[in-house]
């Protein structure tokens, strides 16, 4: 089978590639090729069992799309966005790429199909950005979409196109809210979200990270594993079982601060945790208060998609997977 | 003040241009000039009290949208649409008026306040279409948009894209999801919902209707006179008590088929009721009984939008605005 990947330059991107090269395989299918496409180049994997392209560009541009889809892949999984704080500060940016881009690659697989019958699957990253404040404590599957951002504007809008082009039979598509990543690899950044992986990721390789918000915020975490996941059983899953509203908020862990610092003890000992220094930060604690804390993904869960259990298990996954194995505070 | 109707031939538009007419003010401004936009030529009223222009076109095309409000009209009301049944029956039209549409208008106001300051309202109307089964027996106004039919999905976009424009200040959005109207005026249509309509207004001017659906088929209703005083309340209602979750489940009137023909004996007599026909439809069963009977609608109702109080009234205003006070079985 053949699989895309839009977006494989990020961190899931890069994740969901590792694990397709390693597994050989999606679901009972051999995999035979794999596109790997982002607007920067995407790393090319070290000898690969099985043919792999990378293309490099804007996938808005026009015929973009078209050339991406040309040999018919199988599975497309598009993860490819401009992040919420640029879509806020770039308001066209953010409208051009994440929901005309999406709406292009859309509409390229439906035209694919009036030439002679195509339906692949289509596998799309949307948020819990799509959720604004007030929300009830725990959001269920039937609670309204009211996005308080323009990143969450576009990705809930994305959520009906793809329903709609499911429901018309142009492709067979499936959304799945992530929760916030956490242990998110690599360097802190500025994401107001940073903070929930640094106070972890950091003081395990010995570095100081800053707080800014209580111990008591709490919030809704998956961890890379998990999210690859999710995204390999939305690849696979029976959307028969799904039935038309095809966009799942993700199972998670609904944590706090204070949570996340026990696990890190647990994990790292006391000198990890005084590596984390308190700042308190108005901004950041006033963006976290807007955000959903925890969620009752009944569906999701039914359906077979698995949250990590516990923030320990966040923690294990991440040193296995990013540390060789062991926490090097 | 300087009023733009988008869909201005249309029902809806037509009565609510008469009563801008009539009124010759909205709420507490004087009108000074109605711009009257529709794809058919909008009818040309009589003896207008101040400067009435028509425009007729595609306001899809190029351009269009900005020649619309190239004056900077402090009020636009967006009524355009193609209905339900086309959306469904071509896709490719739907998406372009309906969503492309709305957006070129959108993006048009929003280009011409980066020109020097510019923020109109803009009143939407949104459907009940919004939301697709199941969903519980009332409907409140946290409950997800899941449309099943291209129009509605188009509807609940334009929502979303409505309410990321207003929060960032490009205008002043309101959208309303309008109940089936009834008693629709005019001539029976081939609408799957004409029969709400048609098994009233034909008895009342001694005409036979077709009754496809058993008596306790319910539903959602509002009479034009109250679709028109919800137009004319999102208009100039202040949008600060509205908030940023800017569309709004208009309060109906949830009512049985029973119901209406119990209203229609009192107003008509057995001589009206004689004349509705049961003929048993199985497929505009099986479409009725994918929408929406009863809404929960407190925030529109606590903001002050006025739903007819039962089906006598539906049947007086219909009998006051159309019948010129009789019913004429």
């Amino acid at each position: 089978m053949h699989i895309v990947v839009l977006g494989a330059a990020g961190m899931v991107g890069c994740k969901l590639s590792e694990r397709l090269l390693r597994d050989g395989r999606l679901g009972q299918r051999d995999i035979t090729r794999l596109t790997l496409h982002d607007v920067v180049a995407p790393a090319v994997p070290d000898k690969p069992g099985f043919k792999v392209d990378t293309a490099t560009g804007d996938f808005t541009v026009p015929g973009a799309a078209e050339t991406l889809i040309a040999d018919r892949p199988d599975v497309i999984f598009h993860l490819a966005a401009i992040v919420s704080g640029e879509a806020e500060l770039d308001f066209e940016k953010g409208y051009r790429i994440n929901l005309d881009g999406t709406r292009f690659l859309f509409e390229a697989v439906r035209k694919a199909g009036l030439q002679q019958p195509y339906r692949p699957r289509v596998v799309f990253t949307s948020s819990i950005a799509v959720f604004g404040a007030p929300f009830p404590d725990k959001i269920g599957d039937e609670y309204l979409l009211a996005p308080l951002t323009s990143y969450g504007t576009q990705k809930a809008i994305c959520e009906l196109l793809l329903s709609d082009y499911s429901r018309r039979g142009f492709f067979d598509g499936i959304g799945i809210r992530l929760p916030t990543i956490c242990v998110r690899p690599g360097k802190p950044n500025k994401a107001a979200s940073g903070f929930f992986s640094n106070i972890l990721r950091e003081p395990l390789s010995g570095q100081e990270a800053v707080l800014p918000v209580a111990e008591d915020v709490r919030h809704w975490f998956a961890s890379p594993r998990a999210a690859i996941g999710f995204l390999l059983h939305a690849a696979t899953i029976d959307l028969a079982t799904v039935g038309p509203r095809r966009n799942l908020s993700m199972p998670g862990l609904s944590a706090t601060v204070g949570e996340e610092l026990a696990a890190l003890k647990r994990a790292g000992g006391e000198k990890a945790v005084k590596l984390v220094r308190r700042e308190s930060d108005a901004t950041i604690l006033r963006i976290v208060e807007g955000w959903p804390r925890d969620f009752d993904a009944k569906r999701a869960t039914a359906l077979g998609f698995k949250a990590d259990a516990d923030f320990d298990a966040i923690l294990r996954a991440h040193i296995e997977d990013e540390l060789g194995g062991k926490a090097g505070a």
